[in-house]
């Protein structure tokens, strides 16, 4: 037991956890918290705008385990609402601080500046979009409150909110020590059942493949998954919403797989496959496609952390965390003794995308990241054409919000990105209309001495809604000279009208440490091959479902 | 009886209630409602990011009457929470159309991008910030949901959500007649009681004032109030949140009143008035000026929408709405028989402010804008200094977010202030950080062919935080070269180091047709004299509660 300011025993846990900074605005409300977190030595990166730093804090959660954001009441932690339901549909383990009047207040009529209709609004609000929320208002549960939603957080991977009335922030506490981790074997005879029903279909199999999901970098699974395909040579997709949970630098990785939208030589393999092992995929409409993946129950043996599915088989108490790690134990000591398990690895080369005329495209932008793109970059998207384009460029890390699709997203990203590893550099895939949103989140970037590459995807529209609709004066956006926008936010800043002045711009970025925008100038009609699948595909029904 | 698309009766009901254009983003959920839009002949005006529509679509309400923001579903909806709170607080009948996947997906879980928990979570969080919320999901009772929203929107001045599954949006429905309006008399006994209180105590008082309050504006009493101050020939101050709900060029007004902030002239004649009729009035810390306010209940006549108080009676079936006509109709002819009731209005200079040194100040925008303030002309503020700077310009119109206090309000809002009104051209005080927040949004002034002047008070920090708190690394603004975004984005841009500079900008802004933007360089250490009073004032103890 020991007396700990409120402030002072969360800054320690959110310190033990991994984390190193935090994002944030600073407001009346939660003054007092900032105060202490500077003495305490963790710094706060301060942003421009709240529906940015919500998006920096879920990337940064992402490579880290954890990310925290620090708003004040009312007009800082109600416009963080989209980039925290963000956070919970991507699974990522994002925690919120928000500042609020003393607890004097609570039960009163809303009086205070900030204030929507009771005490409660925003903690309420909240709730709609977090695995876990609640207000510190007792000194006595004070310490359980923080574990709570914290440890929540944590485990779920998913966003918490934790409201500290300003009173609160540095009153003391008792601190209790915290309770060891549950070691409990999980190996229940349904586990065991599912392990050697899964062990069996795969040893049966021809030619089994691994479709890798977003859960495995979610849940940090990365070791357990190399090891398996591995010790099988079991190649291995990744799905849309899983590119880079299985590095694509691995041998055995293959290609994303994206339903009918994929590479059409990766489709061709997995849909050849006679088993495919999920790993951490959850068959949302966009994982699959828009349910144009080919993933019949009998070939498929499906691991997430909401059920294991094998064939007909329901495993309700077995989750991915669970399941894996004792999986990958029973392959790699059972083919000790069967060598002859080893199966195929195709080799399938990156798509050709140049379309090699001198006016740019996406199609030569995506080549043109390709050929430089090395250990020290990493991927980071926003959402419309620039996000499909994105799936084409082999890396090790890529960050986007493919389930959730959200603008917006891309530049507050990257900061997060660079500030949880300082080793990647981003490259930022930004359309016009997402950059009008957030792009100016650049300066930040300037401020804090990062230096993304933000690649601006300027076709003067919201060209995904013109593809799934028809030309109309609505989808057009305004005019914005993004280069010089750049430049007046501190960063390097080149337009590209052609490929030649794109790829000279990219070698030049490469070449600095600055932040860099670039503003690449490309025709209305032009897009990504992804999206030209896409479109071809649905054709007229989309047309019709969008506008009937 | 008629039958009608739902998106055809809805259009209809929103032009009959007075609204010419609508905001938005479009987004795939609501493509059906834009198209049919579109065919309906009523315009959106697509702004770039959704805080800055909602504070656009707040202030046309607010001058309209009622005000539409058409946004998709999950990173459309849930990315305006906040300027929706703010129109809650700020009483503002704001209509929010939603749209959302087809209802056959009501119910599974959320398996469709934009999803985040439930096909509810939209729909519930706006429960938490609106007074009335729906979904469409019937067609039986499709118009009663339509009508319910959007009458509770009108009569309460408050925002209400309306959510369309897109297979509702163009499906036929049944169209009842409207019932028509309760003409009932609200003359209770109870309000008769009030009435004559209200009388007896204005004739017994030497020196009664009108204090005017913001819901004067909202539920549109400008007339009663003007003949009610005409009539006894009363003087009127306006509250804080009030300033402009009278007209301050009506020869019957005195000045501002914000307790212990308020220009010194104004507050020593209205502490020293035997009588304070307050209409419309609410008494939240921001509108006593932190509660220094000296309205004491023996002296006040509180009448708003919550409730009519005289001294130590309280009348809570009466309201604002119903007292006021009555209340007018009263004293104009009770007064006709005794016109020796006619009161003093003193005559109170508008405070001088202009510290004639030559580097630019606050106080010298203040009285350069006082200088050329006209009736074409308008203010809107956003928060920090520049919000109490507005307090101390003289004009007919000034439009903020007062009482909600949310950086980001002013260049969105000028936007929805020149679209209800064209004969009004905005001056916008934004500090640099709220335009940090959303003053991108001026491109869309432009697109839009509007002309605000934007004065950003760029003094590089977070001022009204370092007043509050101390000087701190984390009150920094990123640099930003705001003449060169303003023309980036398509308005005419200046900078202003000296009082001459800004003079001169101010001057060729006026002659011009165009968008302008002045980024005022101010000293880091100098604020407005509202704040200055504020932060004397309180000293100490306002640093105490905003680090303790």
């Amino acid at each position: 037991m020991a007396r700990k300011q409120i402030s002072q025993y969360l800054f320690e846990r959110i310190k033990n956890a991994g984390v190193d900074c935090t994002f944030g605005i600073p407001g009346d409300y939660i003054l007092p918290l900032y105060a202490a977190q500077q003495d305490f030595g963790l710094k706060t990166v301060v942003m421009t705008h709240e529906p940015s730093l919500g998006f920096a804090a879920d990337a940064y959660a992402r490579l880290k385990g954890l990310g925290v954001a620090l708003v004040t009441y009312g007009s800082g932690g109600l416009n963080m609402i989209n980039p925290v339901a963000c956070a919970f549909a991507e699974e990522s383990p994002l925690l919120i601080i928000g500042g609020a009047p003393e607890t004097k207040y609570k039960g009163q009529p809303a009086r205070l500046h900030h204030c929507v209709k009771t005490f409660d609004t925003q903690k309420n609000v909240y709730a709609q979009v977090t695995a876990a929320n609640a207000t510190i208002d007792d000194l006595d549960t004070a310490q359980k409150t923080i574990d709570y939603v914290l440890d929540t957080v944590l485990t779920a991977s998913r966003p918490g909110y934790l409201e500290l009335p300003r009173d609160m922030m540095n009153a003391e506490i008792e601190i209790n020590d915290l309770p060891k981790p549950n070691d409990a074997s999980h190996n229940s005879a349904q586990t065991k059942r599912a392990l050697n029903l899964a062990i069996e279909q795969i040893q049966a199999a021809k030619q089994p493949i691994i479709l890798a999901g977003v859960e495995l970098s979610r849940f940090r699974l990365l070791e357990p998954v190399c090891r398996l395909s591995e010790a099988l040579n079991i190649p291995v997709a990744t799905s849309m919403l899983g590119k880079s949970a299985f590095p694509e630098s691995h041998p055995n990785f293959i290609g994303n797989y994206f339903g009918q939208f994929s590479n059409p030589s990766v489709r061709e393999f997995v849909e050849d496959c006679d088993c495919i092992l999920g790993l951490g995929v959850i068959l949302t409409e966009m994982e699959t496609g828009g349910y144009s993946a080919k993933l019949p129950a009998d070939k498929l043996i499906l691991v997430n952390s909401e059920e294991v599915s094998i064939g007909e088989n329901k495993f309700t108490d077995v989750d991915l965390k669970t399941f894996l790690p004792e999986f990958t134990h029973g392959i790699v000591n059972g083919v000790r003794e069967a060598k002859g398990h080893k199966f195929y690895v195709p080799n399938i080369p990156v798509e050709e995308t140049n379309n090699a005329k001198n006016e740019l495209s996406v199609g030569h932008i995506i080549s043109a990241i390709n050929q430089v793109i090395a250990d020290n970059l990493c991927v980071v998207c926003d959402v419309g054409d620039c996000l499909y384009a994105g799936l084409s460029i082999k890396t090790d890390l890529y960050v986007a919000s493919g389930y959730y699709s959200t603008m917006g997203f891309g530049v507050p990203a990257s900061i997060g990105v660079q500030l949880a590893d300082r080793t990647k550099r981003p490259i930022v895939l930004v359309g016009d209309g997402g950059f009008q949103m957030t792009g100016m989140e650049l300066s930040t970037a300037v401020k804090e001495g990062l230096n993304p590459i933000v690649i601006v995807f300027n076709n003067a529209s919201y060209a995904m809604l013109k593809f799934i609709d028809k030309d109309r004066k609505y989808y057009g956006l305004p005019t914005w000279d993004y280069a010089a926008i750049g430049k007046a936010l501190g960063a390097t800043s080149y337009q590209a009208r052609t490929c030649l002045e794109f790829d000279s711009a990219l070698k030049t970025a490469l070449l600095s440490n600055q932040a860099i925008l670039i503003d690449a100038v490309l025709s209305p009609e032009d897009i990504s091959p992804t999206l030209k699948r896409l479109t071809e595909h649905f054709g007229k029904k989309m047309r019709a479902a969008a506008v009937s």
